[in-house]
Parts: structure tokens; C-alpha cells; sequence
């Protein structure tokens, strides 16, 4: 079957959100005058508060919220443990849209630019629709239409996550790629019909990651190492 | 207030839908030898279907239903009107398609690229996601994510469509601009808070056209003559 559209993870797949956000915060802090924090740490725990807070809404224990939304009620309590204080709501704004800022891996503009030129290319991202369109205005991302979580009112890995973004493109999941560096998002995509491929970020947590180093044949189609080598290896 | 992103009506504003139309099927009739059908008249009169077909679904009669949806009932309505024989499914999808397949008017491609560089471009349509993702590839549209009626599950001119289209930017309204050739569409823009822009297209309907030939002041904010122009005027 031939794919005609390649969706892909963002956070960690597509962008380096761990060496992003936590360059983007030290900056402003160091704006600020804000001192004694590492954040790096902040970013990790940042990203910890990221499940659990989208578990709220995929439960259905709270209405849908958008990934904005959550990521600045995790910032609030973030900020409250580390006991930063005299930060305005704009200041807090403006930390929030660290996550519109990250920076691309190496291989993902060429990657992307070559596998657009054949067919569709799109994010699966549980961030949200400003959230996708200013980072991949920053970072060059020359996405055809921005799919996920806010088009289809569900957070991966819910099946509604992957199938919402196949049916807006008018495409069987068997034409559609999830490409990720997670084994669960694939898994959970192919468990609906989607074809996958995994890209290796073996440094997205930092030096020490043990986790998703390797595809897991059970449920990747194709390991490939870059996004560069995902178009070559898709005739791109 | 800074315009920080346009979005545009694309039947008509953006592409050249009459001509297009006509003309794709024109081509696939000559293939299929079906013959003494006035094309131009044929795509007047699916487009006349248009409006009722969506007028069905803002009205609550009909549960929620794409643009290709409604198009391809209109298009097995019309077949049956001009005693078109011999169609497959697959003929009747491709010629369902040909509003898939339109071609922009000339300023549109140099407007839209300058635009881009400095905010955010995305149709506000009725057209669905797999239509403008499409045409947007064939056509060259450089969209930086895909708004409309299928995100905003809600057809122009209804609130809904103009707002969600601004919420799933994050920006207030009146940091948007309306782009259209048609002041129905720029009044119910106007009447959300949205900034408007009239781009005169004088032939969609053909030589003898008689609406939407000039700006209505009462509705529009911008008068410009073309996409290139509305670049201008915004900086771009």
C-alpha cells in the first residue's frame, strides 16, 4: 500500500523540547535576575506534570483543555515548588510559549522539505493548533496542515488520536505514517491501522536516557535513523 | 491593532473555481465520450447547490456533514438532471474531486508567499481539510495550517466559523484578517471583531457578473486589488 501522508510526534520526535525549553527559561530568567535554578531539572519536571495533566482530560474527569492550557496550570505549580516569585501574568505567558519555541533535530527541515515535495506532511502532535503553527513558523517546519490533538478533540494515544487525523485527510490508515521516537505512540497508532516508522532520539531526556533507544519490531514497519533517511527510504 | 494573521474564502477569492471546475470536467468527459453538455452551465449549477446543501446542516436539519460530502450529493443530483449514464463510483469520486483540483487566481501565489514571511496565512473555508490540503499542494497555496469549517465543525456565515478559526490561532479577533472577494462573508466576519480586507473578483461568475463588484464600505476595512496589493498595504 502505498502512503500518501506521513503524520508525526513533535515533542521529542520533531523538536528537541528538553534542551529548548530549558535554554529558553534561563534566558528569560537570567532577564529577570532569577538565580539558583536548574533548568534543565525545571524542564524535566515540567514535562513529568505532561501525562498526568493530559490523563485528566483523556479520563474524562475534566472537560477537553487544550496542551496551553495544561502546560501553564503545571508551570503555575512549578513555579509555586520552586518559589519563584514576582513574575507577572505576562511573564508567565510569555514562559508558557517556551513550548511554541523549540528547536528542530538536525535532520527534520531537510527530512520534511523532501518528503513534502511526494505527499502529506502533517503534525500528530498533542500540542495544540497555535502551538504547532508558531514553532513550525520559527523553526521552518513546512508543514501541509497542522493535525492532532485540537483537531481531533483526544490526546494520544487514544484512538480517536490517530483515526481523526486520517479521516481529515480522506486517507485509509493504511496510507497514513505515524512517524515517532516512542514505541508507544506507534504501537497505539498501528493498533488502529496506521503504517510506522521510528526515528531514534536517544539524547531527548539527555545523556543518561534509557528509554524508546530502539524501534520495537512489534510494532514499527520501518526503523529508520533520521527524517532525512525516512524520505529517502519512502522514494522522496 | 497589528494584523498578526490573514485567512482567506477560498471558492472564488482564492481559486478560480468556475473556470476550473469546467474545465476539469470537460477534459474527463472527453475521455469517457460524453458529449453535448455545456460544462460552464454544469459547475454554475452545482455551485447554485452549494449554499442549500450547506443551509441543511447550519439549520440543524442534518447532522454535521463535510464539504465533499455535500458536493458529491449535489453532483449524483445534477448527473441525474443532465441524464448522465454509464459512471463507476470511482468516476463519479474523481469528478467529485475537480473542486479539489482549482487553479488560483494569478496574484494569489505572490501575495499569499508575502504574506507568509511575516504572519500566519490559512484558509477560512467551507471547504474540507482534504480539499484545501489538496488544492493547496497542486496549487502551490504556501497555508501555514488549514482553518475552517471542519475545525470549526460550523459553516460561514455562522459566528462559529469566523471565531473558532481565531481561537485555534490564540488571537483575539481583531488581530485577524477576513480575506474575500464576497461582502456577505466580510460582513459576518465583521461582526465577530474580525479586521476585514475585499479583493474584487469581478469574472467568478463569468463575464456577466453583477455582485460582489466593488467594496462594501459599511463592511470592509481594506480595499485592495489583489493579494499582491493586500501585502503591501500589511508590510509584507
Amino acid at each position: 500500500m502505498e502512503i500518501r501522508a506521513c503524520i508525526f510526534d513533535v515533542f521529542g520526535t520533531t523538536v528537541d523540547w528538553r534542551s529548548s525549553v530549558s535554554r529558553d527559561l534561563a534566558a528569560f530568567a537570567k532577564q529577570k535576575a532569577i538565580v539558583n535554578i536548574d533548568w534543565l531539572r525545571f524542564a524535566d519536571e515540567w514535562r513529568a506534570m505532561y501525562q498526568p495533566s493530559m490523563e485528566e482530560v483523556r479520563s474524562g474527569r475534566r472537560p477537553w483543555a487544550i496542551l496551553d492550557a495544561l502546560h501553564m496550570e503545571s508551570l503555575a505549580a512549578l513555579i509555586g515548588r520552586y518559589a519563584i516569585s514576582g513574575l507577572s501574568q505576562a511573564d508567565l505567558e510569555y514562559m508558557n510559549r517556551a513550548w511554541h519555541r523549540l528547536d528542530p533535530w538536525p535532520d527534520v527541515v531537510e527530512g520534511l522539505t523532501r518528503l513534502k515535495a511526494k505527499m502529506i506532511v502533517a503534525p500528530c502532535s498533542n500540542g495544540n493548533i497555535a502551538l504547532m503553527v508558531n514553532m513550525a513558523k520559527r523553526a521552518g517546519l513546512p508543514w501541509d496542515c497542522i493535525l492532532g490533538a485540537e483537531t481531533a478533540r483526544a490526546y494520544k494515544p487514544m484512538p480517536e488520536a490517530y483515526l481523526a487525523a486520517c479521516r481529515h485527510l480522506a486517507l485509509p490508515p493504511a496510507q497514513v505514517m505515524m512517524v515517532a521516537a516512542h514505541n508507544g505512540d506507534l504501537k497505539a497508532a498501528k493498533a488502529q491501522g496506521l503504517a510506522t516508522a521510528f526515528v531514534p532520539r536517544p539524547t531527548e531526556h539527555g545523556a543518561g536516557q534509557k528509554t524508546d533507544l530502539a524501534a520495537d519490531p512489534a510494532c514499527v514497519d520501518l526503523p529508520v535513523k533520521s527524517f532525512v533517511e525516512l524520505a529517502e527510504k519512502l522514494g522522496c
